[in-house]
């Protein structure tokens, strides 16, 4: 039995699924959930397989979210165990995927058949929202499947994505929501000169770094319980012709902010405007991309049966975080559904040598086990 | 005789002596002055031919200062006459150094021939300083010729500079000074990150626009009565890789004042070096070049004889100014010469069709003469 998991997750490594390719991974998880009694949905949005499978009828509904695509390998001679070869040695799972994400998808699987076996008249429902999209551009992956449920009224209420959350130790790190990512480009325009008759001249990059030095000393605000205090960074700059003599006529720059929900784009943007209008740059010098909302999923059911799950299974209290990059949580917690991120160690992943310890993809299974017999073991 | 002026401007303007070759002026002008009673004494330093000229035996000395170097015709076929040619049109004298400022020394040449004609037993000495290279790196040319003068002991009173300084017509704008030119680049150093790790960075950027934007703030001077407030410009900013996602780890950039005499170097640098401590900026991030010095002639002897002489040529009143880029002045006024600059109007300067009024070419050695005879006359 704790073997299950650990064969699952070596046979989904052995379909070299780069994205959006999913070479027949969701073809095997459809097979062993159909089996334990899920409703199978295939959904292909333009290159992109999905699933979507459910089990019961009412009530509250737990999702297991993850996708089956993995970055490429990088340069194989670097490997010491071939990517898709799903290696077990010295008591590690080498591959790529072996912690983003594919064990967690197959310790999804395997909870989800004992969860069905022990509890075959559970409370609620079961779902499973596997993507093999992740890694790419996300448009026709968990975004579009979101897209379909809504029009089902089908609303997710609680969901673990098997992100590789965990640094240190399995189930140490949490991730209950992720900081949001607004992007911004400045061009000034000015008007360029000599710098000997700068009455004749309308120096672009004074106002720019006028504007960007009060953007740098903005305080944004404190952060809360779960997020840091939002973070504001100048990338890239640039301006001027090489001469030392000429007044640069133009000058741009690009800045992005990690957001905590204290924030949101329209607020960020107007505080911008307001700023330049001072520098006397105009609202149409900017162009704006945001990359993503921030969302939280705070204390309540879902995170008190995570961390129940953990402590039995690790004997450990994992800690809550919103660190890190982006990840597909974004597009189901807007939803309404409460959200976090637990999956294995995230130290190797998308490198060469992928690997986690081959004992966590069974206790892994275990913890997910747990948080579905909490909140739908009725 | 007023054409006597125009004809050595020709002459002068068909050897094309595109700097620092003088490609045979300095031989004919010599010719000229060594007829009218000159010592001559030809002064080649590097690739860079000087003359320095003189006639009388002690007394005030008067310099007239030129140079016969030109800067390149640039594209030949947009010339509607050729730039060697020397062609008259219109009233017009056309060709390159028509302006800047084969006139001038011919006007100067002339003046001389007639002042020296007038007054055979002209009080004080009458000089000139004429060199190849003053649109180049200037090295080899005013500045050795000055020093070539302080080891003999020979110290200039009044300079007349015949740089074109007349703006509209001739004889409107008498240039008394020239702002000092100081620049500055720096290079912060921070460390590089992921814009979504900010603790892990040092935005270097964040650091240099914080200096700039301070210096750009800065009210540096009143000027004076002579001179404009102090201008400070940034010219050049580089920073970041391109990438949205990357804190630049260093960021430079570069900038430049044209001050007047309230400020010097280590005053603008101490001022710098202070606000950039504020930054967490070393000194050893900057890197200094002085281009010029500013220094001012206040009226007096040389001012009140020339704007009488172009009151009487012109019946105008010269307006005095200190505007405008370096020019070989810088080397004659710190040795504590009266100077100022006044020659034909500077509009077509550096241009293609570089031309003047023929006219002014006779009306300017009048000016000239006329001031010698103020000044040496006795």
């Amino acid at each position: 039995m704790a073997e299950a998991a650990l064969e699952l997750a070596r046979a989904l490594i052995a379909r070299a699924s780069v994205t959006p390719d999913d070479a027949g991974c969701q073809a095997l998880i459809a097979e062993r959930l159909a089996a334990a009694g899920f409703e199978i949905h295939h959904l292909r949005f333009g290159e992109v397989d999905n699933l979507w499978a459910v089990a019961g009828d009412s009530g509250p509904l737990l999702c297991f979210a993850g996708h089956t695509d993995v970055v490429p390998p990088g340069p194989v001679e670097d490997w010491h165990h071939e990517p898709f070869s799903a290696e077990l040695a010295d008591g590690w799972l080498y591959g790529r995927g072996a912690a983003d994400m594919k064990s967690s998808v197959a310790a999804m699987v395997c909870a989800s058949e004992r969860f069905r076996a022990a509890h075959p008249d559970h409370a609620g429902r079961l779902g499973f929202l596997i993507t093999s999209d992740e890694e790419g551009p996300a448009v026709d992956g968990t975004r579009a499947v979101v897209d379909w449920l809504a029009e089902r009224d089908i609303a997710i209420d609680y969901c673990v994505v098997g992100e590789p959350s965990s640094t240190a130790a399995l189930g140490d790190t949490l991730r209950n929501g992720r900081r949001g990512s607004l992007n911004g480009h400045v061009r000034v325009r000015g008007r360029q000169g000599h710098v000997a008759y700068p009455d004749s001249a309308d120096n672009a990059l004074h106002r720019l770094v006028g504007l960007l030095a009060d953007l740098g000393a903005q305080h944004w605000d404190d952060g809360d319980d779960f997020f840091p205090p939002t973070s504001f960074q100048v990338s890239n700059i640039r301006a001027g012709t090489g001469a030392e003599n000429v007044i640069p006529g133009t000058a741009e720059a690009r800045f992005n902010w990690r957001f905590n929900p204290c924030q949101d784009e329209a607020g960020l943007r107007a505080r911008v405007e307001r700023l330049a209008e001072a520098h006397g740059i105009d609202t149409d010098a900017f162009e704006w991309r945001l990359s993503g909302h921030p969302f939280v999923t705070r204390p309540g059911a879902l995170i008190d049966a995570t961390r129940a799950a953990v402590a039995e299974v690790c004997g450990t209290a994992p800690a809550l975080s919103t660190g890190g990059g982006t990840s597909d949580g974004r597009f189901i917690a807007p939803t309404g559904a409460e959200v976090i991120e637990l999956g294995p160690l995230n130290a190797t992943i998308h490198q060469v040598n992928e690997h986690i310890a081959a004992a966590d993809v069974a206790r892994l299974s275990d913890i997910y086990e747990r948080i579905a017999a909490r909140l739908l073991g009725g």
